[in-house]
């Protein structure tokens, strides 16, 4: 394992006072738990949007918490659930009196710890609400939607649900908008090579040199399918034709594109995915309205990407516009 | 060589089709040249910021073209310079009546092919200057500056050249402001693996599991020691102790701070690199006004970072904070 670090079971601590230190204007920590908070939370009158979850996927989740999107992240271990404290601290600390919603992947120590918050802060009499995103077509077969993993598509649910609480919507708009988005989103991994967790020290799995994992999820859980290295036109065309028949998405639709590095994919090569996935689409007559290309939801090292196919309507469109100011997206 | 390719001599193009279409807004093509511009560019009764070299390094060049920062970039085949009718024509594209500034890397066909570019523009009657950018500490001695590579350091001078332009500076001010940054401005880098060029498809260089590339340039060029693994502290230690003494940054200074991943390395890394960085400025007495953390200037893939410490004045601190609208840089 070739790492820059120093004890592996301090890391996500080093990553967290280097990350607070630099975005101390939009971040702080909460105290006695690993949590941050937007500086001026909570927010009076306004919804709380709180997420969380392991370690390794930066700029997932704390990259994302600020004004427009996250209130509160609970921080666990690299590729492991933040404890129920955590998460119960967030809540608290994303509540300004309208109620607090909380989004988190699809993962049962996710699930079981927020779940744990949600009940200690209605006891505190906040109330809660929850969204489980479920974007990943790889890891559930379509009719088995609620057991698929959440992955990039995240990003996009962030976005809107931030957006519509600083808009003044209430606990039950802001859910609603993003069930809305994660129903109408797919997302699909591919990678060509691993990641290693830094307290293990050894790949999360291993393929040969003319090998590629498809449908992989951004812990490296396995995909679909192992098979043999294509164009890159071809892996799209592939992911493509995965995507578009889960929604359906169809002509005239308007959509959102996320091209997610998974770690160590260059921009050029995610550039040049876009190309084709455009190339598609506009064959296919739908609209691209929103694109993004970058890292937004990694697994550590991990060689790879997604993409992320969202169908908008005009209000999930002007959400994912409005503007958003956070440690690691601006706009 | 496993990469998301298809034909590696398309690559370069496939990957700016798909920028410019994600980036409409801000940037457009220019005609019969590989080269792009600021969508309102040449901005009339501005000086007008130019840049440019071999792709592979992405955020740079072309993400950070835009309002506040870049004109005009010319865009080069992976590490290979631009050629000159490229760099002529963006000098052209950003010409707005008062003079264009070209910012480029101290690497030998960048420098010929800019100069043939200055020298068609100055026939055209286009006023040119251009500074060459020398931040890379392990490119060459203590006094002879002027043969060191530019590399991440480069990121802050795109930021203040473009701020000064668009608060009105001439020419001449616009150079001078750099030339004070760049001699302020002091890098050093690290690698733990190398990048593959897709054209050629064998790795930049080859290293044993328990060795680094310490002084490593971008394009994996061989840096100042091939050294053993160390602990990420005493990595970042040995690294500030040669940029510290090379300017020398003394106590009372204010720098800004930038952590640059070369390609692979994950956030996480960067950040706790970010944590040592700070203790070793705090006992210094040293203060970060400015801190970078991510990719602004890579090598592919390439697993490494390089940290960047720049000494700041009243005028380059406000220059850094000025707005600033390009696709991978927003403030």
């Amino acid at each position: 394992m070739k790492k820059f670090i120093n004890d592996p079971f301090n890391l996500v601590d080093e990553m967290l006072d280097g990350f607070l230190a630099v975005h101390k204007k939009k971040i702080r920590k909460l105290e006695d738990v690993r949590s941050i908070a937007r500086t001026d939370a909570p927010v009076a009158g306004k919804v709380g949007i709180v997420s969380g979850g392991g370690s390794g996927h930066k700029p997932a989740f704390i990259g994302f918490c600020g004004e427009g999107m996250l209130d509160a992240v609970a921080v666990g271990e690299i590729f492991t659930s933040p404890p129920p404290l955590a998460c119960y601290e967030a809540v608290k600390a994303a509540n300004g009196g309208k109620g607090v919603l909380i989004l988190l992947g699809n993962y049962a120590g996710d699930v079981m710890n927020f779940q744990m918050s949600a009940d200690l802060s209605a006891a505190d009499g906040i109330e809660v609400e929850q969204v489980i995103l479920t974007d990943d077509v790889a890891s559930a077969p379509k009719g088995q939607e609620n057991r698929r993993r959440g992955v990039s598509g995240a990003f996009l649910c962030w976005k809107v649900a931030g957006a519509k609480a600083a808009a003044g919507g209430s606990l039950a708009e802001c859910k609603e908008v993003v069930e809305r988005v994660n129903a109408n989103t797919r997302t699909i991994g591919v990678a060509l090579s691993p990641c290693t967790v830094p307290a293990k020290g050894s790949p999360t799995f291993v393929l040969a040199d003319d090998e590629m994992e498809y449908g992989v999820g951004h812990h490296g859980e396995p995909g679909t399918e192992r098979i043999k290295m294509m164009s890159l036109d071809d892996t799209v065309q592939k992911m493509m034709n995965e995507i578009l028949v889960d929604l359906p998405f169809t002509k005239g639709d308007n959509v959102a594109v996320v091209i997610n590095g998974l770690g160590s994919t260059p921009q050029i090569e995610l550039y040049a995915a876009f190309r084709k996935v455009k190339s598609i689409l506009d064959t296919e007559k739908i609209n691209i309205e929103n694109a993004y290309v970058g890292e937004f939801f990694t697994g550590l090292e991990m060689a790879g990407f997604s993409i992320t196919l969202s169908k908008l309507d005009p209000e999930i469109k002007s959400l994912l516009d409005a503007p958003a100011s956070t440690p690691c997206y601006t706009c």
